[in-house]
C-alpha cells in the first residue's frame, strides 16, 4: 500500500450523476482505472477518456487495489457485493471498498461484517454536495472504517472533494450522513411552512427572509435556496426523490436504532407527498408545493 | 416630530428580563422616560437612574410622545392598551406605540384598528436576541407600520439593536418573528433528534456536528448550540417556556390565516413536553432532553 499513490488500481462500480465526473476526477489524477455500470453509455465515456469496461463487479475486483461503488440505496450495494459475479467473488485479501453511496447503517455494517471474512476493508464514504460538487470535486466526504483504511484512502478523497472527515469506525459515515439529511430536511420543510404563513398573512416573504435569515434563523438553506425559489426556479440542486430516500433510510435506522424521530417523521412524509405529487424530479426546496398546495395558495415570484 | 430627538418624551411599560436593560438603554441615551411594570422592583431601579414611576398605562400614555410595550404574549398588551387605567385612556392624538412583545399579528391588527380610533399610531416591532440581546443593545428588530412611523422610531430603535428592518405594514413585525420561530424550533428539534441517533447509533455526536455544520446543514443552531450541550450546560440563553408561547403564537397564526403547519405542529408538541417535563426554564436547545427520554438514552457531556 506504500507503493507510489497513482499506481493503486482503482475500480469504480456506478457512473450515474455523481459516480460519472466522480471516476473522471479519478483518471485526471492517473490512476489506472476500471469501471462498470448497469447501462453502457457512461462507461464508453469513461473508456473514451482511458477507463477499462468490466462486464462485472467480480471483474472490477479482480482488477482493482481499491474500489469504489456509488449507488443508489442499500440493496444496490449489495447486490453489487455479493452473488457469483459480485466484488467479493473477484476480491483478493487486502482490497479495500469504499462505498460511497449514502445507504443504511445496518446495511453498512452487515457488508463490512461479509467483506472482513474475505480480509476485504469497508470504508463507508458517503458524501453531500449533490451532482455540482461531484463535478467540482467539492464533495464534503464523512467517512467511516479504520484508521489505517481513512490514511489509505485520503490521497483518494482528495481528488474528489474539499471536507474529508473520519468520524469514526464502520457505519460512523453513514451515521453522520443521516444525521445531515435531517437537518437539511428541517430546513427544507420549515422554509416552506414559513414562506407559505409569510405570504398569506400578509407579509412580503423575500423581506421576512431577509430580516430572519441574519439571527438565530440563519441557514444554509435560507441563504441559497429562497432567491431561486422567487425566480420561480425550482429544478435542483437536489433532486426531492433523493432526499425522500435518504430519509427513509434515516426513519429505518430510527426503527433499528430505537431513536423516535417525530419531526424527521413528518418530514419523511412531507417528501412522500411531494413524490406523490410527481415532484420527485424538483430541487427539494420546491417542498414548499407541498405546503403551498395545503394551504392553497402560490409562492409569488419575481420576473426573471 | 422633528424636535431634537432626545426631547420626545418615552414610554416604556414591561420592564421583564427583556424590557428593563431596554429601558435602561433609552434613558441612557438621555430620552425623558416614564415606566410602568406590575411589580415595583424594576421600576424602582429604573428610577434610581433617572426615571419616572408611574402607577397606570393611562399615566404612562399622558406624559408620553412614544410608548413602547415589551410583555409577555397577546393578553398582557391587550389589558394594557384597553380599559380606564389603559394607554388609550391617556393617550392625545399623535401618540406612537411601538409593541415590542412577541404577539399573534391577528392581536397587533386589532390593536392597530382600535388605537387608529383615537389616532395612536401602532408599530409591531418584535426582537429577537434575547435577554443578551436586549443587555448589549444587539437586538434584531422585526418592523411593521407605515414608512413614517418607521422612521419617527428608527432612531430608538438604534439605541436597542442593530439590525433593524422595516418588513411592511402593521402586523408584519410579529409575522416575520413568527417565521422567525418556526426555523429556529426547526433547528432545535433536528439538532436534538441527530444528536440523540448519532450516539444511539454509535458515532461520536461531537464529531458528527464537525462534520455536517460545514455542509448543506450549516445554521446558526448548529454553530452555537452543541458545544454548549456536550459540556452539560442547558442552561438559557433563551427560554424553552418562551419558545413554546412564541410556537402556540404560530399555531394561533396557522388557524386564523388557514396555513397549515404540519412539521411546527410536531415541534410545538414536542416544546409542549418539554414543558410538561419541568423543563421551561431550561434553554431551547435543552429540547434534546425530550428526545433522550423518547430513545432513552443520556447525551455524552465533556469535562469541563
Amino acid at each position: 500500500m506504500d507503493t507510489e499513490i497513482p499506481q493503486l488500481r482503482l475500480g469504480f462500480i456506478g457512473l450515474g450523476l455523481m459516480g460519472k465526473p466522480m471516476a473522471g476526477h479519478l483518471l485526471k489524477a492517473g490512476y489506472p482505472l476500471t469501471v462498470h455500470n448497469r447501462s453502457h453509455a457512461a462507461m464508453d465515456e469513461l473508456v473514451a477518456l482511458g477507463a477499462q469496461a468490466a462486464a462485472t463487479p467480480r471483474e472490477v475486483a479482480a482488477n482493482s487495489d481499491v474500489v469504489i461503488t456509488m449507488l443508489p440505496d442499500s440493496p444496490d450495494v449489495e447486490a453489487v457485493v455479493v452473488g457469483p459475479d459480485g466484488l467479493l467473488a473477484g476480491a483478493r485479501p487486502g482490497l479495500i471498498h469504499i462505498d460511497m453511496s449514502t445507504i443504511a447503517t445496518t446495511t453498512t455494517r452487515r457488508l463490512a461484517e461479509l467483506e472482513a471474512e474475505y480480509e476485504v476493508k469497508h470504508v463507508d464514504a458517503p458524501v453531500s454536495g449533490g451532482d455540482i460538487g461531484a463535478r467540482n470535486a467539492t464533495l464534503s466526504i464523512m467517512v467511516g472504517g479504520d484508521e489505517y483504511a481513512f490514511v489509505a484512502c485520503q490521497p483518494i478523497f482528495e481528488k474528489l472533494g474539499k471536507r474529508i472527515i473520519h468520524i469514526g469506525p464502520t457505519g460512523c459515515g453513514q451515521i453522520a450522513k443521516a444525521c445531515n439529511q435531517i437537518m437539511v430536511a428541517a430546513q427544507m420543510v420549515a422554509m416552506g411552512e414559513l414562506l407559505v404563513m409569510a405570504q398569506k398573512a400578509g407579509a412580503d416573504p423575500e423581506k421576512v427572509i431577509d430580516a430572519i435569515k441574519g439571527g438565530a434563523a440563519q441557514c444554509w438553506t435560507l441563504d441559497n435556496k429562497p432567491q431561486r425559489l422567487f425566480k420561480g426556479v425550482r429544478t435542483p440542486g437536489f433532486k426531492a426523490s433523493m432526499q425522500y430516500k435518504d430519509l427513509n433510510i434515516v426513519m429505518d435506522m430510527a426503527k433499528a436504532y430505537q431513536v423516535p424521530l417525530p419531526a424527521t417523521a413528518v418530514n419523511t412524509q412531507l417528501f412522500n407527498a411531494m413524490i406523490v405529487d410527481g415532484l420527485g424530479d424538483f430541487d427539494n426546496s420546491a417542498i414548499v408545493s407541498v405546503l403551498e398546495r395545503l394551504a392553497q395558495i402560490q409562492l409569488k415570484t419575481n420576473e426573471q
